[in-house]
């Protein structure tokens, strides 16, 4: 506390990202990173930007990588924003879009960011509760509202929420933005992408921290009408002209054009998914359907806390959640390489 | 203009940074980079960064570059931020201690994003004018405020203010923060970084955008009291955990460590600004004083935006403002290499 900070930092209640512990040897099984690196072609691509022309300012418009984004999903540039992450871009649609008179809704149980960013803005929001079996149910949703917003998948659940829902509550809700905040979606969950050019209050984010493996680069993008994305760049521009890199610019339309190794990685993440949670079902676990890179999981006999810290003691971390109580039984597994998961097993067993 | 925008959006104008031509060719003294790369250590420290480690986030926290800018300035780590350009950590700095009761103050001639970032956390703002010389008068500053900020030298005249100005301030004016932004502060102007221990209420603000060498790379940083430290750090945990990438932090790092280079280069650009000053006075301009690594100057016999659009059609671009008035016959003019700025002079003789 101190005179000198504004009023907003006294009530601000930050976000905890999981762990990143500088320890060797961990099996990091946390945060939901890809356990196959980047694109050769995308470490090519970025050795070759460590050069003199990094004195010079990047494009403030990005305006390459929107192109290629924009091919990618068969859009217009116009239709893309990039951020500095999708975190960021989503504390610029948090502020450009979804504060209005009506609440903003979404889940109660979702990306724990959600809150925060209504909190850094000053925007009001009701949570609506998942159902009994923790999924998103549209009909919950029509109700008056100034936006809403939910992950598909969503987080930390991980359970898929299907296309002809998402074009239901477009067609129901006409009045305010819709924003699905789709960070996992490669990994076997429908995109909504394709209903853009129908539904101008749609707004779509994706991140190349996951199904593209650069977590450590920091890329996200929102796609949607160019109305929305106008209000987007509007912020951005009255925020940091500059927020994407030199080697962010390159690493992502490298990597959007390597599709083989892209596909390959998240098919491979995909398959070790139904292997790994055969296994803890093997076990006695009951795990949540999974279109994300992630398990969402709980065993009957043992309790969320005491497993996970089980599981650190044997150097594997895994992401528990103390609050809601309706999840504090439940653990959030990164879906890692064959080797991780068989480690992840072997002390999973050696516990239970 | 859209019934989806939030409110703050109608009202925003954006800042527009200088222009990013893509052309070849271009004598480029408009944004004011340096003219020299960044040092050769810096380059192999980000070619290493090229790698599968990319598919995992990098530190929050930025600690080790935190810890290295700590040791650089001689103050603890808590006593840093760091962020995506200095940009970013400005409009952290605007909405986490520049926003109370009484108008913030800055000078009416100095960097336009300072009105932007009012315009989108809706702070209410007091320009004071600059001298007749151009200059900031402190006594100016002496009345109730809810903040202060500068640059230090004022952009876009490059005029430095001297330390015992600023410690009058700090000495005057105890009951709300001041903010000198340094981002041109190494080629040649008195660093306020040394008043930090005794100056709870002074923050100072750096880039690697200029001295550094690194415009292309996006890190700039924030040096004061813990507790103004802290008022950051909560607004950023609430918008992006994760602003600084793994090329910019091993990129800082290994900036700070090449001492050497960064003081070759910056002696460099100070002896060409001389001998550039000189050749511009030789033809019969007003130069004011420069601190930076530009110069601001302007012709009796010659308007500026004549000026300005001649040199473009020999391509070299230079910063023109059309406003306020008392401007608008300057050049704001980037302090090349010598071939840069000999190339400069040249085209300027055949038009005046």
């Amino acid at each position: 506390m101190s005179q000198f900070w504004s009023q907003v930092v006294h009530t601000l209640t930050p976000y905890v990202p999981g762990e990143q512990p500088k320890l060797q040897n961990l099996v990091k099984l946390n945060t939901n990173e890809n356990p196959y690196g980047p694109s050769p072609k995308v470490i090519a691509a970025l050795q070759r930007e460590a050069a003199d022309t990094l004195r010079l300012y990047p494009d403030p418009n990005s305006s390459h990588l929107k192109a290629a984004i924009a091919e990618y999903h068969g859009l217009q540039a116009n239709q893309v924003f990039v951020g500095n992450g999708s975190d960021e871009v989503l504390a610029h649609v948090f502020q450009a879009l979804l504060k209005h008179e009506l609440p903003l809704l979404y889940p109660d149980i979702t990306y724990s960011f959600y809150p925060v960013y209504c909190g850094l803005y000053g925007i009001q929001y009701q949570t609506v509760p998942l159902n009994a079996s923790f999924e998103i149910a549209i009909d919950d949703y029509l109700r008056p509202n100034g936006g809403i917003i939910f992950p598909n998948p969503n987080a930390p659940t991980g359970i898929p929420l299907a296309l002809s829902e998402i074009e239901r509550l477009l067609q129901a809700n006409t009045q305010s933005v819709v924003v699905v905040d789709e960070a996992y979606v490669d990994f076997g969950t429908e995109s909504a992408v394709s209903l853009i050019a129908q539904y101008p209050h749609l707004l779509v984010t994706h991140t190349y921290s996951k199904s593209r493996s650069l977590a450590g680069l920091r890329v996200g993008y929102a796609v949607g009408n160019a109305l929305l994305i106008e209000a987007l760049m509007r912020v951005k521009d009255s925020f940091n002209s500059y927020p994407i890199d030199r080697f962010a610019e390159a690493g992502a339309i490298a990597a959007l054009e390597d599709e083989a190794y892209f596909q390959q990685t998240r098919q491979q993440v995909i398959a070790t998914r139904s292997i790994l949670v055969a296994e803890l079902q093997d076990m006695g676990f009951e795990v949540l359907p999974s279109g994300a890179n992630f398990i969402f999981a709980r065993h009957p006999a043992h309790a969320g806390e005491q497993l996970a810290s089980g599981l650190r003691e044997q150097a594997i971390i895994v992401r528990h959640f103390k609050k809601p109580a309706r999840i504090a039984d439940f653990l959030r597994i990164t879906v890692g390489d064959e080797m991780q998961n068989q480690a992840l097993i072997t002390a999973i067993r050696s516990i239970i």
